[in-house]
């Protein structure tokens, strides 16, 4: 099957890398001449100007767009559209807040033209791993395109199978999943990631708490000199808390246990956020996520404008000086 | 009537002179001459010997201990008490453990020794404003003690009456509470604290919020430039949220708006962690109350190593570089 | 000074009759008869035809739309702004999301209409106690009908002033702001309202702890019968936490110690919500004001369906059992 | 090698099967004559009796000790204790709190009796998996029973190597580590519980969203229906957030995908709770940790007094009636 990319950056290229690997066909597209290059000689066809791309691409059209969130995918996909016509379909596999995909897709549709949202995760791994899809559109239009995912998906491969799920979507197992409507795709995507916030802070709080064990305020009988990483190792093998997020964790502390090569800025993106929006407008409490998404705020200030309230305050009161910098 | 003052320090100090202003009688220890000799100025009796301070006092003796918490308020009274007997009173008014509390005056009961309690409000107003008091101990003790408590309160004052109050304890509207036996003086004001941060944090954030309005990140139609120092004076006006640490905070701000003088390391006390360890015993949750605590342990970090566990596990999965240091 | 106002419940009525009281004179308007009436009797003109409402008012008119957010203050505006001109004034004076506010502003400018948003503290208390307005709109309009806000606003009174305020807004003492351009009176209110929620909270998670210091799970010796309402008349006087919502609190307490009159559900408002929004779009950490509101959702529900998934998470690796409802 | 079990429930029975299979020989003790029956009928010598229990093994003695935390775990050591002596090792292999452990390893020390804390993973899965173990104690005692902590143990299995591991501990690989001195193997288990309220609550928020995105509170072309069971299943392959925990959460929901046979109130065990408490001691900000556990105590309760406090404060300044029950 054909399919063209827009965008190839570390996700776009190698999900085209993969799709060439199972056998599908590629049209490329960037304005970076390099990437074109550079997935040319993996066996796509390429090129830098758009209405070429389009033209390349058989009828019916299949255009994944594959570009940082936000103003760049909502012009992309503009101009894309001028392009295409009845029956063609375009695919945002970005991090889109789901919301602009639904009003994306009620956009296009009086145009004949198809919109899918993909969720894809997979980072860095997925061209060997495969890619965890979570699809929002046209039930007709995933199945007419099922060859792409299946091929990007991981596949059954060797993890175990969840019993009672016979007689259920065998996508599932596969890897993907057709969520629902347009935008449904997104949405599973975002919570997805906010999932994913709130569990690297359930770890990384509590290897911070194994780590303060040592400090000198602590009763001496009391203090403990963990080694970290072997401890991160060790709950991968029979605890309860395995997972792939540990494994990265124990692998990171095995290489250098005190992560001298992090600062502690943590970035977020528009996912983290968005689940805490959505949860706010579901009225679902999700003190966890949100926790986790303040976390990575915190860590980018040097001291919030809270904090010197806090201290003009306390000297308000108290007359009390602020303590000098420590742990 | 007499009281012996164990510790000259802001809160000690001060007490004195307010007892003294209201024709009671005091008798001073203290390590530092210089404090001693400064109550003495001010008409009290003064020592820097622990012995010749007890003999100064008049059977059954009344001493007041009121020094920092911890080691030293320890080591005080179990070397006071050696000193005193039957019928006597050793008061605690610092910020002690209640549960240290409830072990003294087990400690002392058999020897005849009565142990109160006393969390003392106040801080550096105290002297003028008067001290709000939460005591613990045995009834007939803090009945027999009264004058002390009465002329330490701030009184009625002009603070309007609470309707539906009609025959309760009239001792409360003065400013002081015995909130029952042993402990329970240091329970009640340990709550107040751990309160009082939940208070601060939440004011401390929502003038965050307005701060980071101005930010260059958010859409120009959708920033403003919010006077600070006047938003907090407003709301002390017939708003919902006026408050004693409203007041303070409008001080402040109106001074130094952008609060240049205060860095944002914040210190807590033992208070704020001692609630949340009670919530905890209790399966209460207090969301609010730990999360004031945690935003201050944060405040005093450069970063944590929870945040550089989080860079490495991005790193990990998605190739992510850590950002720049930015608000 | 004339003012037309729409909307005669609690909030708009009760403004009308202290505007009347301060010798204002004011049109208003309501589609419930009964209330028209009884501001008729208090002394404004009334009416429950809009096209009426308008005509009676002189030019340039002023409206204060006091409506409950939503649908209908969008529906009202819309169509009372179609009977309005140049240089006629519409005041939104609700509970408005402020974004809303900017792009209400944005359409009516081109007509000639100007747009205040007057964010309106007060409560039932209003009335008596004045109103804490927070004002976003062009300077020479809000400047116009300042004699209309200062009426309103509760006037210096016997609130102790502030230090350090010489030379500063003389409007601010007098209870009411003008916070910046449209927009920023709702969004200062707002906050107003997240902190409110954060406060609140603070309070209610300290009574918790006080209220459960008595359950039989804790050591005999470790617990205590507090007297809850007379602990909450204490802390008014010389505390560092006496406010406005303490005093309420204490005077609830006194006519009902166990509150047994409440069930425990708890509304929330759209302001509480976008102060997190707005924190999440600013990257400030709010901890305390999103656990407040988190908090008020929960109160709401018997279960959550994430209490469901972690009994069956715990039923999956260890075969635990749920336990009984208790506290 | 020769195992002493006092205490035959799911976790002492399973180990003591696991180390027969295993070619080891074990006695072991409990009050209740048929489960010592049934370890009897696997090949263990077994008795009600603990005089006997102790007679009956060979020098130097090795007891672990699987009991509930706690009172009887406590008694139990004591009298164990005085019919072991020089040389003999108790292992306390259930969820004790490791300042007892420290208290516990320094009062056997002078009669030469060892002591080590297991912490012990693995629940009702790990007589087939193999159990995770934090071994705290001296590095003599724990190097001689080797042979018992490696036949428990899940061993290295299929389970993905961690890179540069090289030189490190191969104990670890094989799901076992000696963490530190007395105290140490309890601490780290302690923790990892601790994470796994976070993980756990993660997700369950994470579901949640998805759950009540079908709210009717939600505009419709805002609203999902989601197949809450296929999400977790196919978030198991390729995404970022698969676990074991997720397994296990897929399964119940493939089982039941409304989870109807959960009510959600939802148990706590001492080490989440003293994992706060240790994180305050150290003064680590962990508010995903807490936020768990304060989401446990809250699913147990019908209302909590601090909603009832938030709706007398509502009552008091807005007249605001309690709205009725409600999602």
């Amino acid at each position: 099957m054909q399919l063209g990319m827009i965008g190839l950056g570390r996700m776009g290229g190698n999900i085209v890398r993969r799709l060439l690997r199972a056998g599908h066909s590629a049209v490329v597209y960037d304005k970076d001449e390099k990437a074109v290059a550079s997935l040319a000689a993996d066996g796509a066809a390429g090129t830098t100007a758009l209405e070429d791309f389009v033209a390349k691409l058989e009828r019916p059209r299949t255009v994944w767009v594959m570009l940082p969130a936000g103003r760049i995918t909502e012009t992309t996909i503009e101009a894309l559209a001028k392009l295409m016509g009845e029956g063609d379909v375009i695919i945002d596999g970005g991090n889109t807040f789901w919301q602009d995909d639904v009003r994306r897709g009620r956009a296009l549709k009086p145009r004949g033209i198809h919109y899918l949202d993909v969720g894809t995760s997979g980072g860095v791994w997925g061209i060997e791993r495969g890619y965890c899809m979570m699809i929002g559109g046209e039930k007709a239009v995933v199945d007419r395109l099922d060859p792409i995912f299946k091929a990007l998906a991981p596949g059954v491969g060797d993890i175990e199978r969840t019993p009672h799920r016979e007689g259920r979507d065998p996508r599932i197992e596969q890897g993907y999943i057709h969520a629902g409507p347009v935008g449904a795709g997104h949405f599973v995507k975002m919570v997805h990631n906010g999932i994913e916030y709130g569990l690297m802070q359930a770890y990384a709080e509590g290897f911070d708490i194994l780590k303060n064990a040592a400090i000198e305020a602590l009763p001496p009988e009391h203090r403990f000199n963990f080694d970290i990483a072997d401890i991160a190792e060790v709950w991968r093998r029979g605890s309860v808390i395995p997972s792939w997020l540990l494994d990265l964790t124990a692998s990171a502390l095995a290489q250098s246990p005190a992560l001298d090569n992090y600062s502690g800025f943590v970035e977020d993106s528009g996912e983290g956020r968005w689940t805490i929006n959505a949860a706010i407008d579901e009225a679902v409490p999700a003190e966890v996520l949100t926790a986790a998404l303040f976390a990575r705020f915190r860590s980018r200030k040097d001291h919030t404008f809270a904090e010197k309230i806090l201290s003009a305050m306390r000297a308000g009161f108290g007359g009390h000086k602020e303590p000098p910098r420590k742990a």
